[in-house]
């Protein structure tokens, strides 16, 4: 069973408007196990949205209009279905009094443009639409479907989780997707493929990377009969790939990095403090990003201004100033994350510092090239700091050292769990 | 002239994505003149990209791809580019010898899944890409332009408002597009569209609102001839507008709020220090994304838990205690700022607090609503706290919190500068 969108509204083409009606009902084929593989958006003319929907009807079961249903000539999406469909159009006389009831009842003057809104192919049959006046239009004919939906969220968002995802489910005949996303840490995205490419092209089960700042997470989708085990085809893989990755595997569907290193804090019983250089915050604000992180994370330090990481983090300013360390050096990194955790009395710290401008800087006389960051680790035994020379302009290498600092948090847990 | 965008991923049928880069390039075609009538996505499959991109070049002059130009076997943007215009793939040397380089400097294996990203039709020439390690493509044959760009947005944005657009202002012949930006901050969008809607209707000059986080950006368009002085249509309307607004139009252009904050700060040789509680550390990140804050911006404090914000800020006890005031409290707020302010010996320090989850918290047997936020600014003659109750999830609560801080401050700079 395939199905296939076609979007029309010149908004959507100007740019006016970005179109997440059509991500949404992706999501929702993708979750009836109905294939996906066109979508099309044409503006408000008759002619191309005709051609656009006879070219959709010649390589789906399934089309799925949303938007041009409003009362103006602007909208003709049932114009172009009755032509694509080759059924002509009718007012549907249930609609119409139901249209004219709704305006006497809002005191609104019934025009004879409203009337547009209750015309349908002969082969439709009309969708209710709670929130709105156009009804959605569900025609069937010559071994096809087209539904038609109205644009607007308040709209649309009801009647495709009510009307149309019951009608799109007795098509697609009974069965489900079932998906599952590994989110990995630590591997690039062209090595991980090398890692399991064998598992790229299985039959049953579709294993796709999805490359994230700092991270790539893999989605593995497969198709389950009705009755089935849903774990039974997935998990296998799921398990060989956790298996070939190990501790890179940090975790699973909506868990980011930072909720996971939260989580092995709390299992241990752990404080957490921040010492923030070159990411002036970001850490803490990825960190607080998470419901109730307030039982682990305590706090931090912003020590931008060097001044600030002797005064506020009792960096030694002999290391400050020494040529062979600085403020951008692994010693500093090390002696911030050492310092927030005494000032802030938690059990770990981690801190970040480094050059996120676009030239390089010189410290006591020595060049740090933009991108080089340090992150140190302090608590769980001994202090670590680790050296990352990061390529992108100023906001890249920021975001990705926010990055690299949890995934060298999370390391330590898991070298020291 | 006209152009078509085809937009090349499996995520993006499955509804994981959203696709707003191709809305960004639609509102890019609308200010350069360019019809833009289809829009087509395809997933990661070659037949039906090529397909796809064979249909686009019947009827378009310009053909614009959007993702697929990875390095793994997913990304195939580059094979169906080659088919279609008929042209074979080679090798460029220049971008190997680039990402080789690229590779080792960063300390990263080099494996030959890279080199596809080296890869181009014969008739194609690569765009720079300063963010990612593919570049673009720009491929002219038989009197049609195909350029193909990646889809990440940290890549896409500056290829697309760089080279891309020059060169499709080349292509659309003739003048070119002028446009200006003011940035709005303290008015909400329809507010705004009521002071100024006589303007939004002009002959020659498009006024377009965009609603933003705790802020609306106007975007002033026009098409200037060539040798025409190009401020002459749009400058006056910009005058009137800021003439209406005062204060509210705090910037233009890319010049953003923290930016705006930091640029009067340094006019008056103020330092700055932040105390942050729900923001995390957010309102540093901010405020350190701006390329040369560290001649204003001296750090911070992340006083997460209540316990911190005694130790770190010296907030007193008995206001963190007092029914009256709690944690989440104008008392806070400017004890927060204050205490921020004398600890890094700032000459002014703002201040957040508030409820970021999605639940009221009991504080000292005070119930707190969700959104109840207080943001502080010390220094400037005296301590101010305000008042704000946000709507929305944590994510919203904490990011309107941020942009509203930098606004309580913008203000307080104002209204002493």
């Amino acid at each position: 069973m395939r199905a296939e969108i076609v979007s029309v509204g010149t908004e959507i083409l100007l740019g006016q408007i970005v179109d997440t009606n059509a991500a949404e009902l992706g999501q929702l084929f993708a979750s009836l196990g109905i294939d996906h593989v066109h979508r099309q958006t044409v503006g408000d003319n008759l002619p191309r949205l005709t051609e656009a929907l006879r070219l959709a009807l010649s390589r789906a079961d399934i089309v799925v209009t949303i938007g041009g249903l409003g009362p103006t000539e602007d909208d003709m999406t049932r114009d172009g279905v009755a032509a694509a469909l080759e059924s002509p159009l009718v007012v549907d006389e249930a609609v119409e009094v139901h249209l004219k009831d709704l305006f006497t009842r809002r005191g609104f003057a019934w025009t004879t443009s409203q009337l547009r809104q209750a015309q349908r192919p002969a082969c439709a049959v009309p969708i209710d639409n709670p929130n709105g006046t156009a009804p959605g239009l569900l025609a069937t004919s010559k071994g096809k479907t087209v539904v038609c939906l109205p644009g607007p969220r308040n709209e649309f968002v009801p009647m495709v989780y009510g009307p149309v995802s019951e009608a799109l489910s007795n098509l697609s005949g009974g069965g489900s997707i079932v998906s599952r996303v590994l989110r990995i840490v630590g591997i690039g995205e062209a090595a991980l493929e090398d890692r399991i490419r064998d598992l790229l092209t299985l039959e049953d089960v579709t294993v796709a990377p999805y490359a994230k700042v700092g991270e790539v997470h893999l989605r593995l989708t497969t198709r389950v009969a009705p009755g089935a085990d849903p774990g039974a085809k997935i998990g296998p893989v799921a398990d060989e790939i956790r298996a070939r990755l190990g501790e890179a595997v940090y975790g699973e569907g909506e868990t980011s990095l930072e909720a996971r290193v939260l989580e092995l804090l709390r299992g241990r019983g752990l404080k957490l403090a921040t010492a923030e250089s070159l990411t002036g915050g970001l850490v803490g604000g990825a960190l607080t990003s998470v419901d109730g992180s307030s039982d682990v994370y305590l706090g931090g330090v912003v020590a931008y201004a060097s001044s600030q990481k002797e005064a506020l983090l009792g960096v030694p300013s002999s290391v400050l100033l020494a040529p062979e360390h600085g403020p951008v050096s692994e010693a500093v990194a090390a002696a911030m994350a050492e310092g927030a955790r005494a000032r802030l009395g938690a059990d770990v710290a981690v801190s970040t510092t480094g050059v996120a401008g676009s030239s390089p800087v010189r410290e006591n006389g020595v060049e740090k090239a933009s991108g080089l960051v340090f992150v140190g680790v302090a608590g769980l035994g001994e202090t670590v700091a680790t050296r990352f020379q990061l390529g992108g302009n100023r906001e890249t290498i920021r975001i990705r050292s926010v990055q690299f600092a949890l995934a060298s948090l999370y390391r330590r847990l898991m070298a020291t769990g």
